[in-house]
C-alpha cells in the first residue's frame, strides 16, 4: 500500500494539473485519492458535449446564387460536404440546409412552441411540445434533398454538384394521428402546413401523402432538431422535395383545394408533366469518392463510393461505369437499403491510370433507373434556365478522371 | 425593376447588419445586389458547422467510482443522457465514453497513423488511413456498452443506472478482409487488438469472431470517428462488451492463446459461466420515460419510451410490465431492429394516478429473454461488489411512479 500511495503521490506532484483534468471535476469515490485541481471550463465542456478532432475539417459552404421571391433578401442554401461523407447519416452539424431568408434562424423557446391543426376538421387541436411527446411516435432514417440540388459544368466538386441533400434519423409522431384525432371532415383534399418563421414558409400537400407516411417530428439523430433544421418540429414529408418538409411547424389546416402559398416560387407550371416531377425526388445517385477536386495518386486498386437515393422508397441496386456510359458494372450496397433514405454504394476499381469517366445510376424499388443526362433531354442544356424548368434534374453525374489522377466534373 | 431596386436598397438601409449575416461571406451571383458586410466569425461557424439550440442542454456527466488498475489515475466513464434520447442514434458529442487514463485524450494527426498487422501471418502488412479507405467498407448500426453499464440502488436517473451505452453508424473495413490478405496461419486461434493511447489498452479477442463480423472503423455517424471514441481508427467487435472495441486502433497481432492484456482487469475469474458473460452484452432493455428524476403531469395518456438491445443479434420483441412484474404486455418496436444495435420500442399507457412499477424486458433473435433481478441471482444483491462479480448486469430495471407522478429508482 505504501509503495502504491507513493506512486500516485509522485504523478501527482509531476503532473497535477494533468491529473485535475483527468478529473473532470468529479471527486474521486476512493477516501485514497486526493482533491485535484478543477478541469479547465474548454475540458468541461467536451466532457459535457464533444467534439471532433482538429485534423477533422470539413465543413459547409453556402451558395448564394438565387435571389428571393420577395426581393427582400437571398434564399441562402448551404452545402454538405459529400466528398468527405462516409455511410448514409449526415451529421446534423454538416446536414444540408436551406432558408427563404437568409441566415436568419427562429430562435424558438419550445414552451411556447404551439401546433394547431383545423380547417376542415370536427375538432380543431392545439399542441404544446410535451403534448404531442405523450403520443406514439416512430424513428425513421430518410433523406431530405432540395429541388435546386442540380449539377452545372461551372461546379468543381460533388458538394457543389449535389450537396442540398442529407440523410438522417427523423422522430416524430405520424401526422394521421394527429388527423385522424382531429377527424377530417368529408370533401377535403389538401392540407396546408406552415413554418413560424418571419415569412411563414408553407405548402399544399395532397391529403393522401398526409395520411401515408409524414411524420410531425420533434427528433433528428438522437437528439432535438437542429434550429438550421427546424427546431423545434418539422414536417417529414417523405420523398418529396425539400421544400415541403416545412421547418418550425406551427399550423396544419385541411383545406378542399390546392392553396398558393409563399413556398409556391417554382411550383406552379403551366406544364403540368413539369409541375409533377417537383414532388418526388430520384432515383438519383452520385460518386463521392473519387469526385471533382480529388487526387488519385496513381494506377491501382481504389473503392469508388457514393449515394443512391429515391423519394419512391428503396435503392435496389446501382451500376457504375467506368468507361463513360458505354458499359455498365453492379455495385455493391455497403449500408442498409432503407425507404426513401441515402443508400451507400462501393465498387472495387483497378485504375489503369489512363483517363476516364466515371458515372453511377440507381434502379429503386418501382424499377424506375436514374436516366442519364442525355436522357433527361433538352430541359438541362441550358443550366441557368430555371424560370421555364422546374423538374428535378436526377440525371447522372460524370466524373473525369485524367491521366495525371485529378478529378474533374465531366459536364464542364 | 425600379421598385424592386428600391425596396432592397430600404431593406439593406435599415438592415445593413442583417443582410450581412444572411449572406454568408458569399458574394451574391446577381451583378444588381451589392457587396455587403461580412458575417460575424461566430455566424461563420455555425453556417460551416452547426449547433444546437441554446434550448436545448442535455449533457453528458462523468462519473469517478472505480480506480485505473495502474494506479496512477482514474478509469473515466462518461454517462450519455438517456433519458433525452430519441431514436436509436446516440448523436456523437453525446456519446457514452470510457478511457483507461482519466480524460487524457491522444491528439492523433491521421497523417502519421499506422495499422500493423502481423504475428501468424504469411505476410505482415502496414496500412496508413488512405490505404485503409482504398479498400472495401460497409456502415452498420451498432451498440456499445460497458460491462460497468449496471444499476445500482444509490442511481438517481437512467443516465446514471444505464447511460454507459450508447449506438452509431460505424463505417469501416471488415477486419476479415485484412486478415486475409495477411494470411493467417495454421494454429492461430486468437488476435490481440491494441491502441496507441499511453497505456495502450488491447484486447484479446478470438479468432473466429474476428473473421466473423468486426469492423476497423474509421466512420462513425457519417464523419471521421471523434477523438473520444478512437480517432483515427477503432476496432468494433459488435455485441462484445465496450473495452474490446479497441480506440486509437494501432496494432493486431494473430497469436495461438490468449495474451493477458492491460484490460485484463475484470477478465480474469476463477467461474468460468462468469468469466464467459463477460464477451457478449444482453439482451437488455430499458426504459427511458418515464425513468428516476422525471415527473408526469398528473393520470392520463403517456408513451412509455424505451430501448432494448442484444449482443446476439436483433432485437424481436419487448414486453412492458406496469405493476411491478406481475403481469406483461407486448410493446411496439419504433424504429427498425438492426442487428447489435439499440431498438426503439414504446407503449401506450393510462396511467390511473396510483402508485405503481414500470418495468420492461426483451428478447433476441435467439429466443433468450432479458431476466428480472430476482433472476440474475445472488450475485447483484451486493452492488457494491466488483471484485467477485464480473458478469455484465443485464436485469430488468424498475422505475417507481409515485401518486405525486414523481419517478424513482425501484431498486432503492
Amino acid at each position: 500500500m505504501g509503495s502504491r500511495q507513493h506512486n500516485r503521490r509522485g504523478f501527482l506532484k509531476s503532473g497535477a494539473a494533468l491529473a485535475g483534468l483527468a478529473l473532470g471535476g468529479v471527486q474521486p469515490a476512493s477516501a485514497q485519492t486526493q482533491a485535484l485541481e478543477e478541469p479547465s471550463k474548454k475540458l468541461k465542456e467536451i466532457i459535457a458535449y464533444g467534439d471532433r478532432s482538429r485534423f477533422v475539417t470539413s465543413m459547409r459552404v453556402p451558395v448564394a446564387e438565387r435571389m428571393s421571391p420577395d426581393d427582400f433578401g437571398l434564399t441562402f442554401h448551404v452545402l454538405t460536404p459529400l466528398q468527405d461523407s462516409v455511410g448514409i447519416i449526415t451529421p446534423s452539424s454538416l446536414f444540408y440546409t436551406a432558408t427563404h431568408r437568409g441566415a436568419f434562424v427562429p430562435d424558438i423557446d419550445p414552451k411556447e412552441h404551439r401546433l394547431m391543426i383545423h380547417g376542415m376538421v370536427d375538432r380543431p387541436l392545439v399542441f404544446t411540445l410535451d403534448e404531442l411527446k405523450r403520443l406514439p411516435y416512430v424513428s425513421r432514417i430518410h433523406f431530405v434533398e432540395c429541388l435546386g440540388n442540380r449539377a452545372q459544368a461551372r461546379h468543381k466538386t460533388v458538394q457543389e454538384t449535389h450537396g442540398l441533400t442529407s440523410c438522417a434519423e427523423w422522430t416524430g409522431v405520424p401526422l394521421s394521428l394527429l388527423l385522424k384525432e382531429a377527424g377530417v371532415q368529408n370533401g377535403a383534399s389538401w392540407i396546408v402546413a406552415e413554418g413560424a418563421e418571419e415569412v411563414k414558409g408553407a405548402s399544399s400537400i395532397p391529403l393522401g401523402k398526409a395520411l401515408d407516411d409524414c411524420l410531425v417530428c420533434y427528433g433528428m439523430n438522437g437528439e432535438p432538431l437542429r434550429p438550421q433544421q427546424g427546431f423545434p418540429l418539422r414536417l417529414m414529408v417523405p420523398g418529396f422535395e425539400g421544400i415541403y418538409q416545412i421547418k418550425y411547424l406551427r399550423r396544419i389546416k385541411v383545406v378542399d383545394r390546392y392553396y398558393m402559398t409563399y413556398d409556391d416560387y417554382g411550383h406552379i407550371n403551366p406544364d403540368s408533366k413539369v409541375a409533377a416531377l417537383t414532388h418526388q425526388i430520384g432515383p438519383k445517385s452520385v460518386i463521392t469518392f473519387p469526385s471533382g477536386g480529388q487526387q488519385l495518386s496513381g494506377p491501382g486498386f481504389y473503392e469508388i463510393s457514393g449515394l443512391a437515393w429515391s423519394g419512391a422508397g428503396a435503392i435496389r441496386g446501382v451500376e457504375i461505369s467506368t468507361d463513360g456510359g458505354q458499359s455498365w458494372k453492379d455495385a455493391e450496397l455497403r449500408s442498409p437499403a432503407f425507404p426513401v433514405a441515402h443508400t451507400r454504394f462501393g465498387f472495387h476499381w483497378n485504375w489503369d491510370g489512363k483517363e476516364c469517366v466515371l458515372m453511377s445510376r440507381c434502379t429503386d424499388e418501382l424499377g424506375t433507373r436514374q436516366p442519364t443526362r442525355a436522357e433527361v433531354g433538352k430541359y438541362w442544356k441550358d443550366p441557368v434556365d430555371r424560370v421555364r424548368v422546374r423538374g428535378a434534374d436526377n440525371s447522372v453525374q460524370p466524373w473525369k478522371v485524367a491521366a495525371d489522377g485529378s478529378v474533374h466534373n465531366g459536364l464542364a
